[in-house]
């Protein structure tokens, strides 16, 4: 059971402009879209799209890091990944199967295949975009797998956008269109309800000590 | 006078294919938007800006290296800055002299003026973007110099962008706009002739020999 009195508690520790910015933040948080990563080995293009993740309201953000390791480091995102979640997925499959049990539509963002261009995308079912390598792009499994390809029109030389570039022009766009559709893409109360009590918890030195004290009176 | 017999001579030596790549890029490029980088001091996000400037059909880039110097790689755009014009000026003063000049609207990027917000922005006037540092954003003379003030609205905690996704934003949203807009943005037919001219020297390997053979035949 969720302990609502133990949040009022702990928010009681907190200013009230930062309660007043989680709720701002929490009220343009989504799940309704999602981002995978599949092993993207420079950190720096990891650490801009979570950062990319913040900014444009997406919440969780997947990341497959089948070949590099545990690479990700916590402090590379500026901060960013303490306010979105970061799931870590061992392999593709593993991300791929916890996606669309979870009812995810599976987008793989690729300037190769025949896809939709970004501006004819229209999100109305929940959405993983899918974002790979540099290098090599996308797997041949989330290929395979995909329920749509999504790509962003380009007019020069370049046969690819760098991963971060691409990933926030995608998120930029797709989420402000979303917030001025008719669908229900904001968290649900539960989802905000853990999020206050998460963002809450770090924003407080000590905090074991604090609801140690507040579970002994 | 511009040689047309010589580019008409060197062009021989393309493939039909990669005359084709020229004319299709050319035909897209623009001078009527530009894009001018205050100090950016990590290079991965100078050529991603260089790349993103490619990749939406941005022909110039203004590159000033007040305190940091000629940091700028020949290399490191991954061949983008071949494609691309890279004007570098020592001073913010000279560049925004030399922009003003040539008829350039100066419009400051920055999350934190008060500006308009991306989706009101339209392109009438040929326009200089400038983008400022990651730490410190644009140098108080862009700020007092500019015309006008361009933010992309944000939704999280994160107070700015990276540099080279606020770049590619801005570029693929505007550059959209104008190609569907009524605006000449078009390359001059003489600025078409030079760039035809320079790509093909730069695609022909001992392109020296070449032309001295062609002179003196």
């Amino acid at each position: 059971m969720f302990d609502l009195d133990l949040l009022k508690y702990l928010e009681g520790f907190l200013t009230e402009r930062r309660k007043h910015r989680f709720e701002q933040v929490l009220a343009k948080r989504t799940n309704f879209l999602t981002v995978a990563i599949e092993d993207v080995y420079q950190l720096h293009n990891t650490s801009a799209v979570i950062r990319s993740c913040d900014a444009f309201g997406v919440q969780t953000v997947h990341v497959i890091e089948n070949r590099f390791g545990k690479r990700l480091d916590k402090n590379i995102a500026m901060g960013a990944e303490k306010w979105v979640d970061v799931h870590r997925h061992q392999t593709t499959t593993a991300c791929i199967d916890r996606l669309k049990t979870d009812g995810y539509h599976i987008i793989a963002t690729t300037p190769n295949e025949n896809g939709n261009e970004l501006s004819d995308v229209k999100v109305t079912k929940k959405t993983a975009l899918f974002f790979g390598t540099e290098r090599d792009g996308l797997s041949g499994e989330v290929l395979k797998r995909a329920d749509g390809f999504l790509s962003i029109p380009m007019q020069g030389f370049s046969e690819s956008l760098n991963i971060s570039v691409a990933a926030a022009i995608i998120l930029q766009k797709l989420t402000k269109d979303l917030r001025t559709s008719s669908v229900q893409w904001q968290l649900s109360e539960n989802e905000l309800l853990e999020k206050r009590m998460d963002w809450t918890k770090k924003s407080i030195k000590g905090v074991e000590r604090v609801i140690e004290r507040y579970l002994t009176t």
